[in-house]
């Protein structure tokens, strides 16, 4: 025990500060190999902690995985507001005088900004679809609320806001891979507003 | 050696049904758990085989990836063209005949009744967006091409129909994870025909 006195010091953060550093290592770890290919070993030594110390902090991997993506809603939520100029608290509500075309492009912009992140989501919106993952509920929920939230913005009636909703997440989601796969010669800004200049001007 | 002769005398199929059952096996693994989650112990273990015999059919992990992923391609492109009651050769010739909506309609008909299979290309584009994933290169030129045959049937100036084509492509990667993640409540081919109209009605 008396042999690594620094690194055991050094080794202390305090606890909100440690669980920043572990969801930030875990995050660049399942955008590389997903969740099926997360190693607890890895996220223990990104942050200078035994797995047994690991443990300690999130409770299981699964858990791990779930406090990932509840801080990056959060998050996002955060630096959405902010581009939208509103506060958290008004992004959805109504007579925030919102438009879903000022929101989608706000959602693109930061995006645009975080390729990290907008790879996890993908490889984990993909891997979750099997009934199988720690984050199949999740998703699930989180698919429904943002079309629902989407859905509140736009014009017409339920069927109709529902269905342009669903269509717009799917550009997004489709264009985001698209420059994922190719980021030197996509501009994502620019692919969405044309893109989107389609999806609303046939309405 | 002796002790188990008759499993052994089941094992042994011919070369090319072996490699349609790894091929079959490895697809419902790859579309459970993607590429990083995948066992080469389980793959053989599905295929009544070792790691070692399995080894000697595929080569490698890797091999057998780029295998599930080139018959896909192949058995998709036959499905494809018998929708369009066409020839696998004119399925891309000028000339044919064929628009740009025909194609589309025919992918999302094909895919509706190919769940897996979809599930199975979410996942493995989503991994393999991190450039050390064995179907990086894959991917990219999959994109690549898919993207310029489709341009080539769209109407318009080469700007034009290579936008038109990467909007398609998104909204049909983006429909076909909606409908997976939610396929009680999702039509598919029906989502896709409303997308349509308003891609095309735009143009």
């Amino acid at each position: 025990m008396k042999t690594q006195p620094i690194r055991r010091e050094r080794a202390r953060l305090p606890a909100a500060e440690r669980r920043r550093q572990i969801i930030e290592v875990t995050t660049g770890l399942i955008a590389e190999r997903g969740f099926w290919g997360l190693s607890m070993q890895d996220v223990a030594d990104g942050c200078g902690l035994t797995v047994p110390g690991l443990l300690h902090h999130v409770g299981s991997k699964d858990n791990l995985l779930i406090a990932v993506l509840e801080h990056r809603d959060e998050t996002d939520a955060a630096t959405l507001a902010a581009e939208l100029e509103v506060r958290v608290d008004q992004l959805w509500a109504e007579g925030a005088g919102i438009t879903l075309r000022q929101v989608c492009a706000a959602l693109v912009r930061r995006n645009a900004g975080q390729p990290e992140i907008v790879r996890l989501f993908a490889v984990l919106e993909a891997e979750s679809l099997a009934p199988g993952h720690p984050a199949h509920r999740y998703f699930r929920e989180r698919q429904r609320n943002t079309r629902e939230m989407l859905a509140s913005l736009a014009p017409g009636d339920d069927a109709a806001r529902f269905e342009l909703a669903g269509q717009v997440i799917a550009m997004m989601d489709g264009l985001q891979i698209q420059w994922l796969r190719d980021p030197a010669s996509t501009d994502l800004v620019a692919a969405w507003e044309r893109a989107a200049t389609r999806l609303f001007d046939a309405l």
